[in-house]
């Protein structure tokens, strides 16, 4: 009886949902977070706690290349002549594989966006036929050394940037940045989507070209690290990124250009889009990353990549495999007239800036990003440290101001992940469902689960 | 006796010093922050509560004023055809009106560079001679509508910024910046030097005032508040607001400029110096300040300025009055070779920014210029925090992410200052104490006592 003499104190584990009744009666309460594991296969993971000596060696040894990759940007090219294995008819797009019958709208707004721009197809309707036809071969961008934002579609004749991992020797791709708006990467498909790309080919890329080839070189790893230091995560905050990339080019372009018509318009084209450095920032990612792969029992993800039907993974020692499960939906700031019910689920390569310790990893460095879907400054701060529980090691270039130059949490370990329940943090951009409409929206989420749990298992099982 | 058998518990008021015996036996204390107020007068502070209604309603007008400023980029001249009462024998100086004789080591090294670049002296002996002469006149940059960082020299044949309050068409002048090294701000004068100076004549400013002329404006009040998201508190840390200039402008300057080479030029000049934009933050808060001047009763501080010899501060409602005391040594961090011990005493009119509730007052927005000399992130944030307790309001543009976008602590209120003994918190550049060296750091000060404590109490005295 004495239980019920004295004042309760209650310690409530899990579901915060519980908490509510005792709060609302001025009960005292603890919360203790705590989220099940990802796999109920607990052989797996007594599995992997036996192997866990050679597994910490071999994590090691991924991170120790992915932190000591040195990606510059050092050329551009047609996707055509300088990505490998590319080929007339064959279209890249952003996550694991997918055909175009399980496409989502905006992928195949993206893809007819391509067809059209190839001189493929005359209108929207011819695309769409040609698209479903067969005739048009279909492969993720991350098998070809290349990354996309959103439905991340590459076509034979886009201009790519190229970024050379001056320590390791590989190559990562990626296509300029459009800007906002109705844009191909979104799902767009009007004749204005179309025509910005024709002009993106015909003076963007060759006026960018020249004055790459000029500089020799851009290192883009110590452009990262000062924009971190500017309130960037480099995922969806480029502004200071984009700032340093122009100043750094600016003066080249005046130097190369063939009047300075063309450079003043290339200079405003850049200065109208702080988005423009995103795609560099996933192409040094991607060379980091790829530097990291096929370390034998690393379980480090070198891969997170949604197709906007499926999220993706690939592993350091799991090869080419994908694991995949349902993308989400994000929680966004909808842009007016728009509401979550218009949200395509999550897509885009871009995550690859969170598996190399950017973007939701960096958060903290970028308060602004949490601010606007109606988070703290403190949030920000937390999102970060509850990745710090998931990565195998902290970037040693990378560093968040606000955490006292504390490295970003990097290299995401699948059996952390798997044990803890915690999710990477994930920010976003938001496409409309629907091939045609646009970006709708911006804002953050966690991984979806199940894609983690494969991966955890299929990694486990194979340790011999 | 009972006092000695119980535990000991000890609240200590004041001096931490104290708490250090306390701390190293083990014995519980608690530390009461206190500082004792600035002025003894007690009188002065009844009459200054008596007043009190009389005064918050001053000081609303001229916060609204100081915060209602527009404060834009609109063109550029030669000091002598624009600055008021600007001549041709007359060298403008940062700071408190201070006379050769008295003048610091770098103030003076700064003279006889201007003196030299002017043509009025072949060399420093012979412009040492002038400058004592009594031929050559001396007055404060903010006398004349002007501010310059560390010496503030300007002289006649120098170009400078004109930025417009375009809400209370009140105008500010500022040159433009040198970069860092040997510069006559910082009191070095070899030839180097005044043949930078030529070039910024020649070069610089033709080219800038051209794009400036094309653009029409440039909206400075939104940059900086862009910059203080950015990492900037556009004093000590000027990367971002020299990024966004630098896109701004670079475009007008390819369109206006006589050839590519000289654009080229004039964009690596400005990208190769993070501090470009100083002087546009500082002609900013001259403009946007000056407009909360001569408000009656208004116990608000529109300037803070040292000239190396004495820290001299002006309220809103005692006029043209300086309130002056010995300037302080910074804590800094000294480049490789040079200690405290080659510092000159605090220089410049920087302060400004300060004063306008920038630089060391939004130092939460910076943390990087804290852990320059050693501190950590969360100093910073209570640097800031320290500030509100003596501004009469924040800014309604300028905000800090890491405090979920709280508005910066500005207008600093003399009479809380007095009351509170918290003295303005400075972000600054240390010169050297001799005339041509040039910078030896760069760091933190509070200011010196002795300014605001002649400030309350003749402000209280003169309340009638």
């Amino acid at each position: 009886m004495k239980l019920f003499e004295s004042e309760l104190k209650v310690i409530n584990i899990g579901l915060e949902s519980f908490r509510q009744g005792l709060n609302d009666t001025g009960v005292k309460n603890v919360q203790v977070q705590f989220k099940p594991p990802l796999s109920q296969e607990a052989a797996l993971f007594a599995k992997a706690a036996k192997f866990s000596a050679r597994i910490e060696k071999a994590n090691a040894k991924a991170m120790e290349k992915i932190l000591a990759a040195k990606p510059a940007l050092v050329g551009m090219g047609i996707a055509l002549d300088v990505i490998p294995g590319m080929k007339k008819n064959l279209i890249l797009h952003a996550g694991p594989p997918v055909k175009w019958p399980r496409m989502c709208g905006p992928m195949r707004g993206g893809i007819m966006a391509a067809l059209m721009y190839e001189g493929l197809a005359k209108d929207p309707l011819e695309a769409e036929a040609l698209a479903a036809s067969g005739k048009i071969k279909y492969e993720p961008c991350h098998e070809h050394n290349a990354v996309g934002p959103m439905a991340g579609i590459i076509s034979a004749s886009m201009p790519v940037f190229i970024v050379k991992n001056e320590e390791h020797g590989n190559y990562a791709y990626a296509t300029q940045n459009e800007g906002l708006g109705k844009v191909l990467r979104y799902g767009a498909y009007s004749p204005e989507v179309i025509e910005r790309l024709r002009w993106m080919e015909k003076v963007l890329y060759p006026t960018l070209k020249d004055a790459i080839e000029f500089l020799g070189r851009i290192d883009l790893k110590s452009m990262v690290a000062q924009a971190l230091h500017m309130g960037d995560e480099v995922h969806n905050r480029n502004r200071a990124g984009t700032s340093l990339f122009y100043r750094a080019i600016a003066p080249a372009v005046i130097n190369t250009s063939r009047d300075p018509g063309t450079a003043a318009k290339v200079l405003e084209f850049i200065n109208g889009n702080d988005h423009f450095f995103l795609n560099l920032s996933m192409a040094l990612s991607k060379a980091s990353l790829d530097a990291g792969r096929d370390v034998k029992d690393s379980s480090v993800a070198v891969v997170m990549a949604r197709n906007g039907t499926e999220f993706g993974v690939q592993l350091s020692g799991t090869g080419g495999k994908w694991f995949t499960g349902p993308a989400p939906v994000p929680d966004a700031l909808y842009f007016p007239g728009y509401t979550k019910a218009d949200a395509n689920p999550d897509i885009g390569d871009s995550a690859i800036t969170e598996t190399n310790g950017l973007g939701g990893f960096a958060i903290a460095a970028a308060p602004a990003i949490v601010q606007f879907v109606g988070g703290k400054a403190a949030d920000a701060l937390n999102y970060t440290l509850a990745m710090y529980e998931i990565t195998a090691g902290e970037s040693n270039i990378y560093k968040i101001p606000a955490l006292d130059f504390r490295g970003t949490p990097t290299g995401i370990d699948v059996i952390k992940v798997a044990k803890s329940g915690i999710l990477p943090f994930i920010d976003t951009g938001v496409a409309h469902k629907n091939a045609g409409v646009g970006q709708v929206g911006a804002g953050v989420l966690s991984a979806p689960p199940e894609p983690f749990a494969k991966a955890f298992e299929y990694f486990a099982k194979n340790l011999k």
